[in-house]
C-alpha cells in the first residue's frame, strides 16, 4: 500500500493536482514542504519561464516535487528538455500519451505518472513501463473523462500491476482511506488546494469554493467531446445554452476566450471560468497548505482506527 | 457504523437496488436469505400483483425485505396501502418526496429509506424524520442524478445525522469498505445482482454485463433533464444522435418505447435498454446471489484487515 510514498520519497500519499496557470512555485513548494508532492504546471509557459519556476521551487524546498506536462502543448519538446536539464525528479502527464518522451525521461531517472481516465489507457501506459498511474474520475475539476472515481479506480487497480493514485472527489481523510480501500496507494487532490493561503488566485475565487455546495459545479463541453468541470456562473450558463442550441465550436470558444485569465488573475466570479471539482461543497474555510495536509492525514488515522464491519 | 444492519435487522450491510421490472420474488428472497436486504420493485404493477409478489417473497424467506416505491406511479396510493396491509417492514422510495405517505407508514412502523442524489434532498428528508438515506451517485445504472458517489456520500454524511447507504459504482468488498470509510453504514448494489442466476432476465442481458468494460455504459436523456445510464448499443446510439440534434421529447420517447421490455423479457441486446452501472466492467461471471454476497463480505474483511496508512 505504501508504494507511492516510497516511489516518490514523500511522507504522505498526497499529490497536488496540476492546476493550470495556478500551481506555480508558492503552492508547489508549500505542498512538498508539508510532506505531499507539489506539482508545477506548464500551461502557457515557455522554456525559460519553466526553468525559472523549477529553480524557484528548488530554492523553496529540498523535498521532491513534480512537473505536470500537458502533452498537447506546442512547445512540449522544449519543456521536456528543461525538465531533464533541471533534473526534475517526477513528471505527471496529461492530454495524450507520453510514449515519445519516455526514453529521454527514463534515462534521466525521472519518475513518470500519467493522468488517465479509462482502463484501456491504464493498459497502454503499463505496456510503456511508466512508474504509476494517476486515475482521475469525472468529479474532478477542469478537463475530465467519462467515468467516476470509485468504479474507475477499482477497475484500473484490478486491471494493472502499477501503483494507482486516486483523483477526483477526494477532499478529506475519509476520502483518503476510501481510496486506499479501493486499492489505490495514494490520492491526488486539486480543489482543496485552491482554498489555501498559498494558492495564487484572487480571494474571490477562493470564496467561490467556500460558498459552493454539492451542486455548484457543472460540466460544459460534453457535446464537443472535451468536457470541463467548473463552478456554475453567468458565463458558463451562457455556454451551456449555446451548447444546447448546437452553437459552433468557434462561437463557444469565442465566448470563453480569456475566461480562465478572468478567474485566475482578475477574480471575476461571473465572467471567469473557475475550474473546481464536485468536492467543493465539502470545503468550508481557507487554510494553509500545511493545515490542509495535517488535517487530512490525521483525520485518515482516526477514520482507519474506527473503521469496522458490522458483521 | 452498524446502524443500518441494526435498523433493518439484517446480517450484512448490503441492500439490493430496486431494479424496475426485474427485482421480483426470486431475486428479492434470494438476497434476503443470503443476509442482505432484498427489495421488490413496483414499476407497472397494480395492487393485486404487488400483493401476490409480497406474499410470494414471504413464502420464500422469513428475513426482512423491502418494497421500492417509485412515487410518480399513478396508482401509488393503492400500492402504499398494500405495503401497509401486508406489513412490509421497510420501504425505499424514489422519484419524489415520500412526505405524504410518512404518517401512514410510520403508524405501521415501516422503516423509510428514500433514495436521494443531493445534499438539499438529504436535509429535506431528515426534516421529515425518515429512518435513513440511500445516497446514489451518477455511476449507478438506470435513472441517475448529477453527482458521483464518492463526493456525494461524503457531503451528505457530513450534512445529516441519518444513517447513509452508499449506492452507485460499488461491486465488491473494496467498494464496501470504501463506502464505510466515507461514513456510510452500508451499500446498495444493483448491477452486481443483474449477473446472478436468480435474476429473472434473459441470459443475453447477463452476458452483456459480463462482456462490458469500464466504458460500456452511457448516459442518455441528459439534455432533457432525466438522465438514464445503460449499456451502449444500437438503439441508445440512435437516441444520443437524435438528442444531439435536439429531437423532440416525443420523437425520443417513441424511439425507446417498449425497449425496457425488449431488454428484460426478450433479451434483445441491440434494441433493448439494458440499464446497468459503471461498475459493470468489474463483473466477470454469473454467480448465485449467495456467492455474490459471500464473496463481497469476505473480501471486505480481508481488505479491512490489510488496510494501512503508509505514514
Amino acid at each position: 500500500m505504501s508504494s507511492i510514498t516510497e516511489l516518490l520519497n514523500i511522507k504522505y500519499p498526497i499529490i497536488q493536482g496540476g492546476l493550470q496557470y495556478i500551481s506555480r512555485s508558492p503552492l508547489v513548494s508549500a505542498v512538498s514542504n508539508a510532506g505531499g508532492l507539489g506539482v508545477l504546471t506548464t500551461g502557457g509557459m515557455d522554456k525559460e519561464e519553466l526553468r525559472e519556476q523549477i529553480q524557484e521551487v528548488k530554492k523553496q524546498t529540498d523535498k521532491p516535487f513534480a512537473v505536470n506536462l500537458t502533452l498537447i502543448q506546442k512547445n512540449i519538446e522544449e519543456l521536456v528538455d528543461v525538465v531533464v536539464e533541471e533534473n526534475v525528479p517526477i513528471v505527471t502527464t496529461g492530454a495524450g500519451s507520453p510514449k515519445k518522451f519516455i526514453p529521454k525521461l527514463k534515462e534521466n531517472n525521472t519518475i513518470i505518472l500519467p493522468v488517465i481516465a479509462a482502463v484501456k489507457h491504464a493498459k497502454k501506459m503499463e505496456a510503456l513501463n511508466v512508474d504509476g498511474l494517476i486515475v482521475e474520475g469525472q468529479e474532478a475539476g477542469g478537463h475530465i473523462g467519462q467515468l467516476s472515481t470509485l468504479p474507475l479506480v477499482r477497475q484500473i487497480v484490478k486491471a494493472t500491476h502499477l501503483p494507482v493514485v486516486a483523483a477526483g472527489g477526494i477532499g478529506d481523510g475519509h476520502g483518503l482511506v476510501a481510496a486506499l480501500a479501493l486499492g489505490a496507494s495514494g490520492v491526488q487532490m486539486g480543489t482543496v488546494f485552491l482554498a489555501t493561503h498559498e494558492c495564487p488566485i484572487p480571494n474571490s475565487f477562493k470564496q467561490a469554493i467556500i460558498e459552493a455546495d454539492d451542486l455548484s459545479t457543472i460540466v460544459t463541453g460534453r457535446t464537443l467531446g472535451h468536457p470541463v468541470r467548473a463552478i456554475r456562473n453567468e458565463i458558463l450558463q451562457e455556454y451551456l445554452e449555446l451548447e444546447q442550441n448546437n452553437a459552433s465550436q468557434e462561437e463557444l470558444d469565442n465566448l470563453v476566450k480569456g475566461s480562465l485569465y478572468k478567474a485566475i488573475k482578475e477574480g471575476d466570479r461571473q465572467r471567469g471560468t473557475m475550474q473546481a471539482g464536485e468536492i467543493s461543497g465539502l470545503i468550508t474555510e481557507i487554510k494553509s497548505v500545511a493545515e490542509v495536509i495535517t488535517s487530512i492525514t490525521s483525520e485518515a488515522k482516526d477514520v482507519l482506527k474506527q473503521l469496522e464491519l458490522p458483521y
